[in-house]
């Protein structure tokens, strides 16, 4: 067995380093440093090119063979913001709770995952973590990247668990089991700029807008199912190619989302969408990026493990939610069943974004125990 | 009689100053320094403060007691913008055309009018000129202050000429005998901001915002008249708070315009705009600019002494419209009848705007008739 670790310690040094989207250097060195050490092999690379790269990834790897328990998350935080009560890139404990940028999302699962591997020490199977410098950007050349990496080598974990900080009200009492599909969408509807004082000779595309906007929120997409909520749309923005109080612009857009279940695929509702705009306005232009599909672990042995594991440190059963915004699981979930399990997440991307010290001492025992549980042994 | 002065020669040295709104300077000396010779007193002041000031302007008077006819006009221009096909502030004539910003708005009326000044000679009656050096720009220190500027003299023309481009394809085919009047309106629907992923923590306006546009789109707001087209509402822009793809925005706003003719007023159709909206969508907030009510001068002598001045020297008998946009008209009736005439106006506010040289000889023509016919006399 290894030195133990202590996670807040290890935790405050990820945090000092102000890996904002995307991460690179300084927060991966320290990361490897207190891998090598716990007998990881530990290998880093550098994926893609601009705009979307170049991202900075590790894969760091212990013991072989099965069962291969990964764990996934990444180094890189999204911007500070002004109005932090302390600087958010000096992590500074207050009552009890660690404050500072990546505090939650998610430096202090990584901490902690790290301390369970140094309290676990020799195990049957294999230990990986799949850890990325870019969760919170564009994520095109990290876990992606990661996956390829891995696939060229013929690893392949049977069971996942990410980091990402899913827990509401009390550290254990949601896991997510399965995340909605995004997909964003702008439609355009074309007309003719002119001035205002002559609209015979122009084309306001305003009002046709607005009737795809009508037409596109009276969609019903689906009732959602026993593990999902319902599919939803929203418009997020909507803009014109001109301001000035005396021009008809040449073309109105409307921005929307649409987070949806697995009762639906992205490309069939853009689709939809474009069906419905088109009627509404003919010759509307769509254009859409699917961000990811929803997806789901179904029951299985993962959940068992996890569940077991949160109960065991805290007494609770956790919710098996699909709520919320997606995670890098709708990558990994290509590989293998998925499960999401950190920290409570009332503060995450907000100022002063902080753990309670308690709560991460509880997240290594909770992560050695479903290390134990997966694996078996020591 | 003083001495002939060349329209085209003046018109290059006012468009050689590149007055960008608002004027000031040497523009204004150029047409002090002609107006001197041919026995005016001149009358140059600075009015009003920032936001919308200071804006300079010039009163000129030659002659005494009534009639008294007034031309109205203003040395700013709208900027340049870029691919002429030569430089916009050095005049040049290719083809028997003049070339420059201000060749049509309106720097070449302004020089005919000084060319048919110099052309009378002595007259009964007074004529003067009312130049401001804001007309393109807020206007609120121009020709107000200039009415002000009269008022506190106890000035007051019997009729007023504005030498704004009226004519469309041939010199003299348009007179404006009125204009619209004219009201900026937003519309903000307001909501509550959140993540999309959370869509029953937020409020989205947008689809509000739609509904408010297709009421106001609906809107029937009168047939017109006689003397004027039906009046107009276009929706102008649309925006958000946010355009984040990730965000429900917080308000969204539409912006609108209403050309409106003698049937309506400002007010009423702000009141009309503010109840649709909030029948639409309860809560809307709207703010409203009127830039001008809509005049008309009903028939009279200035009509036919301008019909008849431009049927002499093009044998034209001018449409009496009130079609378009806004002049300082809407300030200049509260004083007396109005008309406004100049040239094509074609390539007003565009790129390699330019009067035909013969046009502007005509132009001096039909204003000397124009001064002849309403003071009598020479
Ligand atoms: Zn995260
Ligand atoms: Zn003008």
């Amino acid at each position: 067995m290894s030195d133990a670790i202590d996670p807040v310690t290890l935790a405050k040094r990820l945090i000092a380093c102000p890996s904002v989207t995307p991460a690179t250097g300084e927060v991966f060195d320290i990361l490897e440093a207190a891998l090598v050490p716990l007998g990881f092999e530990v290998h880093r690379f550098v994926a893609g090119a601009a705009p979307d790269g170049p991202v900075e990834n590790l894969f760091a790897t212990r013991g072989a063979g099965s069962p291969h328990l990964g764990f996934a998350g990444h180094l890189d935080v999204v911007p500070a913001g002004d109005g932090w009560a302390s600087d958010p890139f000096v992590p500074e404990e207050r009552g009890g709770v660690l404050h500072g940028r990546g505090a939650v999302d998610m430096k202090s699962s990584i901490a902690a995952f790290v301390a369970a591997c140094a309290d676990i020490g020799e195990h049957p199977g294999t230990l990986s973590l799949i850890i990325t410098g870019d969760e919170e950007g564009p994520a095109t050349f990290g876990t992606p990247a990661l996956i390829d990496w891995m696939a060229a080598r013929g690893i392949r974990p049977d069971m996942i668990l990410i980091g990402e900080p899913t827990s509401e009200e009390r550290l254990g009492d949601v896991v997510k089991i399965g995340r909605r599909g995004s997909v964003n969408l702008w439609v355009t509807v074309g007309g003719t700029q002119g001035h205002v004082a002559y609209p015979h000779r122009a084309d306001n595309p305003i009002p046709r807008l607005a009737r795809v906007i009508d037409a596109l929120e009276a969609l019903h997409l689906d009732d959602g199912n026993d593990a999902f909520q319902p599919s939803n749309l929203e418009i997020t923005a909507v803009e014109t190619s001109s301001n000035a109080t005396n021009v008809i612009p040449g073309w109105a857009r409307a921005q929307l989302n649409i987070r949806f279940n697995n009762l639906q695929r992205g490309a069939d509702l853009v689709e939809l969408v474009r069906r419905t705009a088109q009627a509404a306005a003919p010759g509307a232009r769509v254009e859409a990026k699917i961000s990811g599909e929803a997806f789901l672990t179904p029951p299985g042995p993962i959940h068992d493990i996890v569940s077991a594991a949160i109960e065991a440190e805290t007494g609770l059963a956790p919710r098996l939610s699909t709520h919320g915004g997606t995670s890098d699981g709708r990558f990994l979930i290509s590989l293998c069943p998925v499960i999401d399990f950190g920290p409570p997440n009332a503060t995450m991307h907000k100022l002063d974004e902080a753990i309670a010290i308690e709560d991460l001492d509880a997240l290594r025992r909770i992560y050695a125990r479903v290390i134990r549980l997966a694996l078996g042994g020591a």
